[in-house]
C-alpha cells in the first residue's frame, strides 16, 4: 500500500473529549474515528487490525471444532420473555417499537437465540456435544462510555456456545476453551490473569474472567506474583490484607481490563426454553450449556493500552495492519529507486508493506511511523549508502542490511 | 467436515409462513433460520455461503482500489439532520431514544457518516480521488418482508463511496465500478440487466440498477432480447407497447430483482455537510461523490431463486459451502475405507469437502445431497466397485473414476 494513496491522515493533536490512551492514540494515528460516545468507525488501518484479531479468534475457535454462524442483532421481545431477561437487561439493552408496534431489542448477548436454534436441530444424545460460535456486532446502552474501544456501545463480540449431555463432557470442553483463550490473548501480545469470577447475570459459581492488568482497567484484581492465585475485588473485599491462600506470599492489588469470560450456564436456559434431548436411557433431559465471550474492540483497545510509548502504538506481528513500514527519506534518485525495488519485491512476495512515498519532511515520516506502530521500520535515505536501515518499533537499535539480506 | 458432526439437520417439510422459494429451500436445507419477519440467522452452511459471497465482493472491491473500513450501525440524529434525511427516511429507519434521551437511529445507508469522516482527511485536490467501502450490517423497518433473504430487515450490505475532484474522473471510476459489478454477479452465477434508473431519494438521473430477471422479483423490467436496452417499469410506464428504441425489435416485460445499484451523488452531500477540498486554483470546492451498493443477503437469496430445481439448491463453485459432497452408501468395509481415504486426501490438500458419514439410509443421503446443492457429488457404494461415482449437481450424467483420476 502506498501511503500517498491512503485516505486517512495522522493528526498532530489529540482528539477532544477523549480520556483514554487507546482512543487518543488510535484516533491520532487515523485507525478509528468517534461518531458518538462509545461508537467508533474503524478506518482503513484500524479495520485491518480488527480483521487480524478476528482471524486469530476464528482460527482458534475452528481449532476447537467451533462451527461458525451469524445470529441477528434485531430480536423480538417474546423470546427474551422466556427467561425474564427482557426486563432484567432493559437498562443496557436498546429496546424500541417497530412500525407495527411490536417491541424489538438489539442483542447484548445471544443465549436465548442460540437455544431456540439449537433445539430445532439437537434432539438426541447422539447430536451432542456441539460447539457453535459467531463474531457479530453487539449493542449496549452503556451509561459511561469513556474508555475508547474498551467500553463501547456498539462492538463486535465473539460468542461461543457449547452444548453437552453431561457435566463431565462440559468440564473437558470448558478447559479446552480456557486453553484456547490463553492462545488467543498470547497471540495478541497480552498476559492474562485467570480469575474465578462472581458470574454476573448467570451464576454465582463456575465462571472465569480473563484479566489484563492495566491502569485503564475498570475492575480491581487481587493477585499473587509467585503463583497463579487471582481474585477480583468483588469476591475478596472482605479479606483485603490477607496473604495469598496458596503460597502465603503478600498479595498485590491492581486495576484490570476483562478481555474475556467463560460461563457454565448449566441447564438454566435449556430448562426455561424447553431445549431437551433424549438421552441413552430414553428420557428427555435439558441440554447442559456454557457460553464464552471475547469483545474484539475491547481487545484491540487493550492491546494499545499495554503496548505503546510516548511516541505511539507498538503492534505485534500478528495484529499489525502491515508487517513492514518502508520510508524513503530524501529525493536522491538511488534512494527512490531502491525504495521502489524493496516495495515491489515485497508486493510480489505477498508481504504486507506500507510504503511512505509522500512528499513530506523526513521528520514527519519518522514521527508518523512511530505513531502508527508497524512492527518493523525500513528506512532508505540518501545517507544509508545503498543499504536499508532496519528497526523494530519495540527496540531502539538499528541495523543496516542489503536488499538481499532483507 | 464430517456431516455427522454438523449441528444442523435438513427438514423434511417446508417452514410455515414462508412464501418465497429461497426462504423455503434455505431453511429446509438448514442454511438459515427465521427469527422474525425479515430477520434470519445464518447457520453453519449458510454462513459459509455468505462468507464466500463476501470474499468475492471484497476481492473485486480491492481490485478497483477500494479501501475497506467499518462504520457503525448506531447513528446520532444530528448528522442526519444536516441533509434532512432523518425525517425523510423515518418510515424505514429504526429511530429511538437511548438512556440519556438522545435520539439515535440504525443506519439504512452511510452517505452522511462517510462524508463526515472524509472531510477530516481529504483537504486538497491532491487527496483525490479516494474509494472507500465497507461490508456492514444494515437495518430497515420494512413493511413487507415476505421474500426471504431478498427483502430483509437486517442484512449485510457492501457500500462503496467514491470521492472526486471533477466529473470526468467520477465518470471513469463509475464505469469501472459497473465492470466490477458485472464480474461480481457473474462469479455468483447471475446474468444481470443494467438499467438506467429513476434514482430513489438521491437524483432523477445518473443512477443504474443491476437487475436479475426472476418471478420472485418485486420490480418490473422492460427489456430487449436483441440488444442491451432495458428500463424499469416506473420510467417506461407511459410507453409500454413501443418497440425497442435502439433496435426496433419487440420489447419484453418481466419481473426483476435489483441486486445492486450505483448512484452519482454529485455534490449533494458534500455541499450540505461542508465537505470541501482546495482545488489547483486555490479555491474551495465541494467534493464530487458517488455511492455503490450490493445487498449480500439479497444476492444469496437471488442465487437460490435462479439456481434450484424440484429437489433443492444448485450452488456454483465460487459460492458453494463446500466444493465436494462425499457420500458413503453402505457399510461394506471397502466402501468405508475408500470413503475415508478420499476424505482424508481432500482434507490434506485443503479441498473443501463435506463427508456424509451418517448412519442413515442411502435414499436420505442422496435426497439431502440434492437439497444442499453442493456442486460435485462423490458417491462411494458397495456397488461402485472400488471406484467413485462423480456427478455434478447441475447435470444428470454420472461418471465412474478412480481415486487417482479424481
Amino acid at each position: 500500500m502506498l501511503q500517498s494513496k491512503l485516505f486517512t491522515k495522522t493528526q498532530q493533536t489529540a482528539p477532544k473529549d477523549e480520556l483514554s490512551k487507546n482512543a487518543i492514540l488510535l484516533q491520532k494515528a487515523g485507525y478509528i474515528e468517534k461518531l458518538m460516545s462509545g461508537v467508533y468507525s474503524y478506518l482503513y488501518l484500524g479495520w485491518r487490525v480488527h480483521k487480524n484479531i478476528e482471524n486469530i479468534i476464528r482460527e482458534e475457535m475452528d481449532a476447537i471444532n467451533g462451527q461458525e454462524i451469524l445470529m441477528p442483532a434485531l430480536q423480538p421481545k417474546n423470546i427474551w420473555d422466556k427467561t425474564g431477561r427482557w426486563e432484567k437487561l432493559s437498562e443496557i439493552m436498546y429496546q424500541f417499537k417497530d412500525r407495527s408496534d411490536h417491541l424489538v431489542g438489539l442483542a447484548t448477548t445471544h443465549e436465548e437465540i442460540i437455544t431456540e436454534i439449537v433445539k430445532q436441530h439437537i434432539k438426541s444424545y447422539k447430536d451432542l456435544p456441539r460447539y457453535i460460535y459467531q463474531i457479530q456486532g453487539k449493542f449496549r446502552d452503556e451509561p459511561r462510555a469513556k474508555s475508547g474501544l474498551i467500553r463501547g456501545r456498539e462492538f463486535f463480540m465473539k460468542d461461543l456456545y457449547s452444548f453437552h449431555a453431561n457435566e463431565e463432557d462440559l468440564d473437558i470442553y470448558y478447559k479446552k476453551v480456557i486453553e484456547s483463550y490463553k492462545k488467543i490473548f498470547s497471540r495478541c501480545g497480552l498476559d492474562v490473569l485467570i480469575i474465578e469470577a462472581s458470574g454476573g447475570t448467570f451464576t454465582k459459581k463456575f465462571s472465569h474472567e480473563f484479566m489484563v492488568l492495566s491502569s485503564a482497567g475498570e475492575d480491581r484484581v487481587i493477585y499473587c506474583d509467585k503463583c497463579f492465585f487471582a481474585q477480583n475485588k468483588e469476591i475478596s473485599k472482605n479479606q483485603p490484607s490477607k496473604p495469598c491462600p496458596s503460597c502465603n506470599n503478600p498479595l498485590k492489588e491492581d486495576k484490570g481490563i476483562e478481555v474475556g469470560n467463560v460461563f457454565k450456564l448449566g441447564t438454566k436456559f435449556s430448562q426455561q426454553q424447553d431445549a431437551l434431548y433424549v438421552d441413552k436411557d430414553g428420557k428427555k433431559k435439558p441440554i447442559i450449556m456454557a457460553s464464552y465471550g471475547i469483545g474484539l474492540g475491547r481487545l484491540m483497545g487493550t492491546i494499545v493500552e499495554i503496548h505503546h510509548d510516548a511516541n505511539g502504538i507498538i503492534w505485534n506481528e500478528e495484529v499489525a495492519p502491515f508487517k513492514y513500514h518502508l520510508l524513503s527519506l530524501g529525493n536522491n534518485d538511488n534512494t527512490v529507486k531502491l525504495a521502489k525495488k524493496v516495495y515491489t519485491t515485497c508486493q510480489e512476495q505477498g508481504i504486507e508493506i506500507l510504503y511512505d512515498d509522500r512528499d513530506i519532511s523526513s521528520g514527519q515520516k519518522l514521527q508518523d511511523a512511530d505513531l502508527l506502530g508497524i512492527p518493523t521500520r525500513l528506512v532508505i535515505g540518501n545517507k544509508t549508502g545503498g543499504k536499508i536501515e532496519l528497526k523494530k518499533r519495540s527496540e531502539s537499535k538499528t541495523k543496516l542490511v542489503t536488499i538481499d539480506q532483507l
